[in-house]
């Protein structure tokens, strides 16, 4: 397995790297700043160089949305999308699934809220995808300039507050606010911990079964409240637990047949 | 094993790295940048290190010219030459040779000619060197001042143009224009490849039985027009697989007899 | 295993990957600057991340004096210590006591010298206390400016000069200057090894059944004169090989009951 992430990353790349030598399989750490990338080669001659010492599974991250997407079918490796631009991040979102259905045993029904940067968020978008082809309903809030207008969403999703969402839903999904792709909108970080984060206010409205969750790495005191990181009903490091075992299984779904 | 690289590479390290695993060997991937050297360690002392650890067999590229050489006798390891200034390349060499005998299943009498930057390229001088033992004829051909003066050459080494070349020779290995070691002589990159790289019009006047290689990366549109990459007739994906192999070979050959 | 090093380092850090390999453990190689660190994560949580992967060792250097003893009783995993700013680096400790037993077969009553940079060594005060516990006595030495003062030390501590230390050692362990912790007091270099240094003329002083010691990466002709550092009384590269026979015992000393 080769580890080709173009784009930093601590719980996605250990994750795959813990899962594929858990299974047994070599793991090869392409960082790109040591790398012939230095030396002006196109990112699909490194591909092909992997390809040619015989990877058998390469997983792929790239801050352009389309690149995972256009090279899929061109080499006999198998790519696994870790995070797409700002459009998918589809291990993420069967770690969400694995985990909901561990708390609920049942995923069909469910409502799951969103909260935050949906537009620029591949999780959120991958998320939706997969939580509307197991027929479970979104609830999306957050702030007014990061979020889809509602004629733009598919039929599983509604726009709502976040006092609605936290009344309703099953799980909150709480996103990180990505300083490093977009500059901070206009809002300051106190004020986005008091309308859209996750504190002491908030907690006390969120229904005592429903369970929250972060893609991590949580801001502290952003997007949740640092003390209610760990909270009972807080879900974010089984999570990454559970990211293990759905990489292990992606992987294991992938082994090539010799 | 080690991979001791004081230069950035994907071909070479991860060959080596794919090559140990399979052997089943462990592998130190050390890294300049976060290691002690920046700590002002000499180079001398961090391979003593590497030593002390019990270290099989290091993998070492360094800029100098002379820097392998002069460490070779100095440790209990054995020390494989993975890049050596502008003057070897000897794993490189070895691998070509392997693509050659594949293709061709001899290699004496083969004619093989070397386009480029002869002058600065490590991999010309380690081929034309091993391709003299073998018997092999080379021709030389490249930009004025990228090529030595005939009187300087051994008897097996002809200049001659890239047309004489594209006739006779059973392959051809185009090399790379290395930006990062010398300033672009004056040519400009589209007269480059006009010139002396293989592009359309060049790509006719090849015998239909010889074989296209590179050492890569390959600075596509430059010295290959991008896309002659993958034509039928090129061994360039081909040669990075043997590569693994003849890593594999190396590796087993100097394997401590415990 | 995993290593987690917030500061540089070449010979523990890859001195615990040998040993957790020759073990037959996993291990993963945390570095700082391709991780979600540069978004922002904070430790604590990098490595809350790494116990949800299911990390049972985490060996961890970091620049701040507390930091280790702060996170030491937080997860799931063992942490063991690798380098704790300017105050603790008890694997190298262990190490030297290792190489002293080794030589001597015994410990108690052993007198061993420290000279150089006590008062920002982390190796210093690790020693002084092991040393300490094992009845062992200690002589100090080095600069004015970077000894601590006689009322300060436990009792077993003895501040001297290097001539009465050369003649009374059974060890002297000459300490890294570090150049990257603190600017260089106003001694200039050659001072410094003609003072504090082992030097042609301070070789001549040491019993000749006395052991060198340095925990590396030594400056060459600063403490040590260069041709000195493989003389036949040091044991410098011994300590190396050491350090991984002692990390292994660790490991296994921590090793999971499972």
């Amino acid at each position: 397995m080769a580890n080709l992430f173009f784009e930093n990353s601590t719980r996605t790349k250990f994750s795959f790297e813990v899962a594929a030598k858990r299974l047994g399989a070599h793991v090869l750490n392409f960082n790109e700043s040591n790398s012939s990338v230095s030396k002006g080669e196109s990112l699909y001659d490194t591909l092909k160089t992997f390809e040619s010492f015989g990877v058998d599974t390469a997983i792929v991250r790239h801050s352009d949305d389309y690149f995972i997407e256009s090279i899929k079918d061109k080499f006999k490796f198998s790519v696994v999308n870790a995070g797409a631009g700002e459009i998918q991040h589809p291990s993420q979102s069967l770690l969400d699934v694995f985990t909901l259905y561990e708390e609920f045993k049942k995923l069909e029904g469910l409502t799951i809220a969103i909260c935050g940067d949906i537009k620029f968020s591949r999780v959120a978008k991958s998320d939706i995808e997969i939580f509307g082809l197991l027929k479970m309903k979104v609830l999306l809030c957050g702030p007014e300039s990061l979020i889809p207008k509602q004629e733009n969403l598919p039929s599983h999703c509604e726009i709502t507050t976040i006092n609605k969402a936290a009344k309703e839903a099953d799980a909150i999904i709480f996103l990180r606010v990505q300083h490093e792709r977009h500059q901070m909108f206009e809002l300051d970080i106190k004020d986005y911990n008091e309308n859209f984060g996750l504190n002491d206010k908030l907690m006390k409205k969120i229904k005592k079964d429903s369970i929250i969750m972060h893609p991590g790495p949580v801001n502290r005191d952003i997007e949740i409240t640092s003390h209610l990181v760990e909270c009972e009903q807080s879900r974010i490091f089984k999570q990454m637990e559970n990211g293990v075992y759905t990489r292990m299984a992606i992987l294991d779904w992938l082994k090539p047949q010799r």
